[in-house]
């Protein structure tokens, strides 16, 4: 008999978890509870919740709850739940900084076990609609388990989380909170301050396509969102922000004495540190293989190519344009799983007429 | 009768100038100078020149003159073809900063026609190798004519670049530098200090796909290119440094007081800024609509969504991995060429199991 899971707030990630979790065969039941009736409707409709409970109902009958509504309800969640847990229930939560999580944790009873979580996926769309059975598979989710914690309990979420398709990672909460405000804080304010420099210009917004575009891309994200995400991990972020100041300083120094090595020196250290990030990926998410192509400017391009490679059998598990102009020709980078595929990608795009090569 | 274009450095550039200018009814012929035999070689074979000619030969017989070597070697360019120049002779270029240009064409006698030039269009490859004769197709190309420069002149250089597919934008050299400083340069300077803050720390690096890869993809771009970039533009990177130092700073104190209107604004402000970077390119670049579709992870759907879409005779212009996580699945945007294509694009796609629409 397989373990009841209560879900706290129906949005993307929670509706996804249900929907992905669904299947496993550690699972009995998967209850939700919102405060939104329509987002309870839609996650039955659509399957991602078997029934749905008051908050005290759910939290009587789970084995495990996950907490999915953004973290400044967490205090308020916890209070309300409090009184009716049970000895031995696993609390887990998806907030994307942990130290932050686990202070507001400690307000639980010690007979519970709470296990911050960060599954490492987003999507382009909000709430329950954008629901995704396939959200976590082959994301990185980081569990951040508090000393103490028996193995067993730390097993079985990790297995049922696994069951998802994610790759879990576990680690200390501050060093989570630490890279976190590196890999994704960081580059969002950056962005931030990068598309204040334009000032609202016209002429700058005009040719602002191709790498801006990308670089800034993380600033239209939402809002208040992310004045919670800041704030949830302000120090750390305060403490890579100086860091980030003081690199800009010495190439801005650097540039002023007109110091060339030094400028040299950072751009090819970036350069490496950079490039080995493609490199790392293997064995945390699926190794592939990058191939390069040069097609015409000209309709269907795209599924001409698909087809030309799904024909033998090959996958493209990602796809980029690479070229700094629009229109659906110019140069394209196709990620295809293996040394092998990719060999034999680069031969049906020639013998095709379409120039290819292995990156 | 048409003119006889000279090329100087056969690059990816020069390369794809050559081959793309060759189709214009406005061209006698094209003339290839290069340091390497090899290069000239094969951009003889692949037809990206029509001959070689010595330096001062190449000058002699030339109407046009385009400089597509690192701008490093310009001025000895200019030393070295000064004595062949005849009266008339259009000189331009394809640098990513104008201003420094400019001050190197004074060296040229003052019946010589000297315009600076920025095609806006990369590629993945360097080198004769990569030469595309679509690489400026819809790229924005512009040009910072002097002041007192005839108008039929530049009317002519518009006319022969245009038949390259790229859009011509006439501004001033100072505005152009002040606007590559802003969107392309500062942007890169801000990916090598954000890279420098993961201290090629493995953890960090394991975690570092998605955005941060995004963002940062720049900063793997050749050191010594960017080198001369940034100090050719040195004084507008500078002005524009400062600003993104201060706006950076600015932050950091509304977090160290947790003054959260403050921090509220910034973000909000950001993203109305930055949405407007896709709206605005109406006019520039062809306009496109995006839709969003969620796909299941399985071989071929690259293929087939291009094929469903082929099939109702819809073009994907641009197309995008939205999800932050690998795999063929997930979630796409794809951009087609109307709303009215969207509207179409999103019926096709859900009439056959796909969830999709428009953003």
């Amino acid at each position: 008999m397989g373990v009841n899971i209560l879900i706290i707030g129906l949005g993307l990630i929670g509706g996804s978890l249900g929907l992905a979790l669904k299947e496993s065969p550690l699972i009995n039941k998967i209850i939700g509870y919102d405060q939104d009736r329509k987002t309870l409707d839609k996650a039955l409709e659509i399957g991602a919740i078997d029934e749905t409970l008051s908050l005290e109902g759910g939290v009587a009958d789970a084995h495990i709850i996950f907490l999915c509504t953004p973290l400044r309800f967490y205090p308020q969640i916890i209070e309300d739940i409090k009184p009716h847990l049970k000895a031995g229930t696993i609390i887990s939560d998806v907030g994307s900084t942990k130290q932050e999580v686990n202070r507001i944790f400690t307000g639980l009873p010690s007979e519970i076990w709470a296990i911050g979580g960060h599954p490492m996926a987003g999507a382009e769309t909000k709430g329950i609609f954008g629901a995704d059975r396939y959200l976590f598979e082959n994301a990185v989710y980081v569990l951040t388990p508090p000393l103490g914690l028996p193995p067993e309990v730390l097993q079985l979420l990790s297995d049922l989380l696994a069951s998802t398709g994610a790759r879990i990672t576990v680690m200390d909460a501050a060093l989570h909170d630490k890279i976190v405000a590196t890999i994704s804080h960081l580059p969002h304010l950056a962005a931030v301050a990068l598309v204040g420099l334009t000032k609202d210009d016209n002429d700058s917004l005009m040719l602002a396509a191709g790498g801006f575009r990308d670089t800034t891309r993380i600033a239209s994200s939402d809002p208040g969102l992310w004045e919670d995400i800041l704030f949830s991990n302000r120090d750390p972020v305060l403490k890579e922000l100086e860091e980030l100041i003081k690199n800009l300083n010495k190439i801005k120094m650097a540039l002023q004495i007109n110091n060339h090595g030094i400028i040299q020196n950072e751009l090819r250290l970036a350069k490496d540190i950079r490039d080995k990030i493609p490199r790392m990926r293997k064995g945390l998410i699926p190794e592939f293989c990058d191939i390069v192509c040069i097609v015409p400017d000209k309709p269907g391009i795209i599924g001409q190519l698909g087809k030309i490679l799904g024909n033998e059998g090959i996958n493209i598990v990602d796809i980029e344009i690479l070229r700094v102009r629009e229109g659906d020709g110019g140069t394209l980078r196709l990620g295809v799983p293996s040394s092998e595929d990719a060999c034999r990608a680069v031969k049906a795009l020639q013998s095709n007429g379409i120039k290819a090569w292995e990156r």
